[in-house]
């Protein structure tokens, strides 16, 4: 089409990312090579180291180039908190809160039946083994408010039993959210943990 | 923010293709990440093959891999229509109509004092000489109908003066257009070249 197999062939693949189709895939094509060496270099190295070294971090399952991620060698961040969370998505959104300084535990999905994904896969016995061997005082269950991520959630308390603290994210009003707006369910739940104005 | 500075440095580059934000080029990452073998690594190589050897092609300035880009090497191609376009995305989007069997021109801009853009640097001179000692018996003005691509259509077609037929592309309402949503200059032109039902 563009009159170069290669140029077709990036086009093809660049087309294959969220987000982009094959007009803007054209488009981010043509910048790329107008920008060779200011971005197109860049990007395709950058793309390659990540491929070549990218991996699972042994402790929290985010993704890293190392043995550990970043958060996990961290000495600095506090050992005491694990924030168990459904994905490594979900850990980079708790990360740019930049509140939470405590560890992670990515279980890289939900627990169901039907999918056949089983507590072993989402490594639930290695959880528990590590809040009982290590010394964590608190447990953040920051698992999604869908049905089968409270499943999880509950699942997880019931295995941890008493062995530490538990907690969850509160549920309520999001901030700049309009009631009118807002499904019945986070309504009277913002309601039922209502709190002294 | 992710827990590897190279995913960091992934994320930050992705960000800025046409198309992406900081949110988007995170989804497309962890997608790159999740089809690592099936679509980064291919993506990495054809981007590194594309930054090392596209240049412009030495007839026609589209872009290429070879020193001629594909379409001036098909001896298919009638070599007796040139079609001139401002951008080498305008030659795609003309490959794509799969309509036009010739050869192309293309400019890489069009005249403009304010920019200092001169027929030198669009090559005019250039495309004359290949019209006057080619055998190029139609040159389709294929420029984009605003006022910079229609003053560089009048310029080249004074340069090129009775060397050939000259033609431009027809103007009207465009498939599937509404009257009530054109535009007034539109749809004068579309009455003015009207054509027997």
């Amino acid at each position: 089409m563009s009159g170069s197999s290669e140029v077709d062939r990036l086009i093809e693949l660049m087309a294959k990312l969220p987000g982009l189709g094959p007009v803007s895939a054209r488009r981010a094509v043509l910048m790329l090579i107008r920008k060779k060496t200011l971005l197109m270099g860049p990007l395709a190295s950058a793309m390659a180291d990540v491929e070549a070294t990218v991996r699972e971090c042994a402790i929290c399952s985010n993704i890293t180039t190392h043995q550990f991620c970043d958060i996990c060698r961290n000495p600095k961040r506090d050992q005491s908190q694990l924030c168990v969370l459904e994905s490594v998505a979900d850990l980079w959104a708790m990360e740019r809160g930049a509140i939470f300084k405590g560890r992670y535990f990515v279980l890289g999905g939900v627990l169901s039946a039907l999918d056949g994904v089983t507590p072993e896969s989402l490594r639930i016995p290695k959880l528990v083994e590590q809040v009982v061997e290590g010394e964590i005082s608190e447990v953040i269950l920051a698992l999604n408010a869908t049905m089968d991520g409270q499943t999880t959630a509950h699942y997880i308390a019931d295995q941890l039993g008493a062995a530490t603290k538990l907690t969850s994210l509160a549920q309520g009003v999001p901030i700049g959210g309009e009631l009118n707006y807002l499904d019945d369910g986070t309504i009277a739940a913002a309601l039922n943990a209502r709190k002294a104005f």
